[in-house]
């Protein structure tokens, strides 16, 4: 054995932590005229500002933090739409020494409060949007510094202590920052929706945050200078790490304040877009859209699509319109995607079905993360590769969490067996490609068989008179557990039980069909996840019911 | 301060060392059947190798390599041209615990033996091209384990304990390899050239090699499935980490047993290469090779010059061909390359003068790199970026090595102030864009005035009749140093003393013409480098003799 450790140690020489940060110095120092944002509404907001203004801009925006008090580890919380001032904060805040609270801007003011109250936050950045928080924050959170954003777009009278433009103003020194000591040290916290309780408050570090912001690019072989639409939102993980992937590319930031079919497609066309994410809804919005926009979009457009997988639907329309769509799937926990649904060259061949069909796979993992398997329930024994075997989705590496805030207990159990278990059920192809088929908690075993809750919801959401619909397990005492469709349909319609039933039947084994039907609201966050904690609760009386009780049909 | 550290450590699921034997796995798993490597010579080896088979006989090496007792920090030494068995030993050696020592071909048998025995190798693995050391080396290092490489293009008596596919079939356990513990972990050892005295062996990390190989896909925009043509020495700093780089794309290594303009032009053209690196003297052998080569190429071809800058003349011929060159610059101690001439928009716009102007700059730091600064001598203080004050060029970050093995002072006077002193010497553009003009320690300061030995060499290389010079300072009693040139004429030639004076004062101010022209034989190390050491040893005699004194012509 040779001696490769003795005076071979760290010094700041040869050991710097990794941050994102650096990716925006290197743009503005490299790239320094070139376009870092574009905020384009067509009408009000027509901004084009340069990676030289934008470095500046963060940096004072972390002096003027600072001047504000914000310290090492004081959490800055934000709600903003997708603006400008959102994509600074992926860089002042952590260059303030704060650690970016973004909150989904769907909360309402109990959810709010509590993130605000869970985090810590000192500063909460408030776009006019949301105005109608300012005031009861205001008054249950007397200590915490309002910032209020706002632009051309929004006539609103002004709230909090100063505006974000006055913020910036404050600074009178661009060197006021500082690099993580420690590349371990808090970037940010995302808040789960918080399907079965209270929100989690996930912590993200810079290493992590730099290592996805890079894995992205691997993934999608991104090249420089990109043009990037930001249909996803900028507080879901981060924008799953976007913001520092365009500014290590010195790419162009295409903020957009609201989804809007007609508006995205103008700007696809109008600024030669070549990247967006999203999930489902906003490609089918966007493959809705009007045919003379869409016609005019004659490059290629790169998206990716997450949250679901694509229907064929959708793929079919987007190719048509010479869009290249790719399925990634993640989680909060993990800083957004983690697996991609990597194409192999065979596909190009396939018709748009059996092209469907293969990317309705997550996929693979993704590059820079380095464990990807599935476990057999409760083990750390992968299931076969052949496509049935369900198991659990487990993931190490360092695209992590570094856990849950104040929370120890959720944390270790999240990390038990030095593995990150997802909570999400799949199968494994021959191929290694993985397919999500349930959440652990969602699946219904019936009879000692799997039956995955969202295999139902696929085949109820084939009738058109369905708008939303939820499967759950109810207890039985034959079956153990039978699954239960609870279903809300368009206004208007006259769906009615024996028709789902027929349905059902048509495309399912007998034992995944639903033996209860029940027309009803699903109730759902204020994110817009459903509730199917509180769906099991309903379904679990129904327990004490005969089978097949059909329950009346809503409106 | 929001408490971001409790319960939030490190654990095996969030954190996991970084290395590149991640990018094997991964395209083992994603892409098993895509090609890894193609070994063509034309005439006697025409292998095609899969990502699947080069993992597993990668992991095949690494219990091959354990069997013989090679264990974790045990170094493994190979000594071979750039054939499939050298990109295998990139992932075996590491996978086996085993630190990778890559020797220069050129070593001579004393430096071999000095690497041999400064770096306590167990295992040597040796192509049949260097049999010649095969017999010294066996008797100067009985416990030594030789491993004969070699291949169908060489019909050569065997040597050693046993042949590199004798090693791979030895293999009965593909699981007997391991990661890393820590990211720290030596990855591989690479001696220096040593033309100031002994070699020094420069240790990398898997942190270091992980980064490299992904800033290196950064820099040039590298997507999947890259065709690298191995012209670079895979002995040189790794190749530049680019083994390790063309995983993670899951690329293809085009091998290359020797430099040779018709293979390497009709390797190009026959498996479309799309990259490839290499010092000047190999972009002018492809730019001079046969014409009907040359016009059987009709892809577009990325290449990467480092050594030296490309010249005006290199670069028109190789544009003429459609290559698209770039400059990188880095040395040994920083895994290669850290520095890349980064293009922009507006140099499209230049006649090919002005873009070899632009690209002879070394330019901005490579992406993954931290810090990249040219301070004034014995300071950290930055020189003014006026393309003017020349200061030493500074590096910090993860591409900076362990420090050199076994010389604990020499590894801090290298990272003394937390900078990594490169001992070279540059300007900076106003856009940031830096200039290597000379090594520090070349420098001639006349009469106050830095005179770059470089510029002057430069000069004197547009002489036809000059096959190689070097120039030295000389102490002088009024200015402090002054230029001696040294020079060797190609045979045959009548150049004289004046007509090389006649030239020089054409081309450069007066302080910075030649005050000796030495014609001589110029000293090289058996890697072929000048050892200006021994020149200005010889230069330091001058000092008592006469300026101007005409030294006799060589032959």
């Amino acid at each position: 054995m040779t001696d490769f450790h003795t005076g071979l140690g760290k010094t700041p020489a040869n050991h710097q932590p990794l941050t994102p940060i650096d990716f925006i110095i290197r743009s503005a120092q490299v790239y320094p005229d070139k376009t870092a944002i574009i905020y384009d509404d067509l009408t009000h907001n027509n901004l084009t500002q340069s990676w030289q203004q934008t470095y500046d801009r963060c940096r004072q925006l972390a002096d003027g933090l600072r001047k504000l008090g914000i310290d090492k580890n004081d959490t800055v919380a934000v709600m903003m739409p997708n603006t400008p001032a959102m994509v600074e904060c992926a860089f002042g805040v952590p260059m303030s020494g704060g650690v970016l609270c973004t909150l989904n801007t769907r909360l309402d003011i109990n959810a709010l409060s509590f993130c605000l109250q869970h985090s810590e936050a000192k500063v909460l950045i408030l776009d006019s949007e949301f105005a109608e928080h300012a005031e009861i924050i205001d008054e249950a959170f007397p200590n915490l510094i309002v910032i209020h954003a706002t632009d051309a777009a929004i006539d609103i009278e002004r709230f909090g202590q100063m505006s974000y433009e006055e913020l910036i103003a404050s600074s009178d020194n661009l060197d006021n920052w500082e690099r993580p000591s420690d590349e371990w040290d808090a970037i940010a916290l995302n808040y789960t929706s918080g399907t079965t309780g209270k929100p989690k408050g996930v912590v993200y570090h810079h290493r992590g945050a730099t290592l996805n912001a890079v894995s992205n690019i691997l993934d999608w072989d991104m090249p420089k200078h990109p043009m990037y639409l930001w249909t996803l939102p900028l507080f879901h993980c981060n924008g799953w790490c976007f913001p520092w992937t365009i500014a290590e590319r010195a790419g162009i930031n295409v903020c957009l304040r609201k989804i809007d079919a007609d508006l995205i497609l103008q700007l696809i066309a109008k600024h030669q877009v070549t990247h967006y994410c999203s999930a489902p809804v906003v490609h089918n919005m966007i493959a809705g859209g009007k045919a003379e926009y869409k016609a005019a979009i004659t490059h290629e457009v790169k998206g990716w699509v997450a949250g679901a997988p694509p229907s064929e639907t959708m793929l079919a329309a987007m190719e048509a319109m010479g869009f290249h769509i790719s399925h990634v799937y993640g989680l909060t926990e993990v800083y957004g995607p983690v697996t991609i649904c990597a194409e192999q060259d065979e596909w190009e061949t396939l018709d748009v079905a059996g092209r469907a069909q293969k990317k309705s796979r997550q996929g693979v993992t993704s590059h820079l993360m380095t464990g990807f398997e599935l476990f057999k329930q409760g083990t750390t024994e992968p299931v076969a590769a052949d496509g049935e075997e369900m198991g659990e989705l487990a993931l190490r590496g360092n695209m992590v969490m570094k856990g849950y805030l104040k929370s120890r207990k959720a944390t270790e159990e999240a990390f038990a067996d030095g593995w990150f278990r997802t909570g999400d059920l799949g199968v494994k192809y021959p191929d290694g490609y993985i397919k999500i088929m349930d959440r652990l908690k969602d699946i219904i075993i019936s009879g000692g068989e799997n039956i995955s809750s969202i295999e139902v919801e696929n085949v109820l959401y084939k009738m058109p008179e369905i708008q939303s619909c939820a499967v759950v397990a109810a207890p039985h005492d034959k079956w153990g557990e039978v699954p239960v469709a609870f279903i809300e349909i368009h206004a208007g319609s006259t769906l009615q039980r024996d028709h789902v039933m027929e349905h059902c039947k048509q495309y399912l084994a007998g034992f995944k069909v639903p033996k209860y039907i029940i027309f009803a609201e699903i109730p759902k966050t204020s994110t817009g996840k459903v509730q199917k904690y509180e769906l099991r609760q309903a379904a679990k009386s129904l327990a004490h019911e005969t089978p097949k009780v059909t329950a009346s049909a809503k409106a």
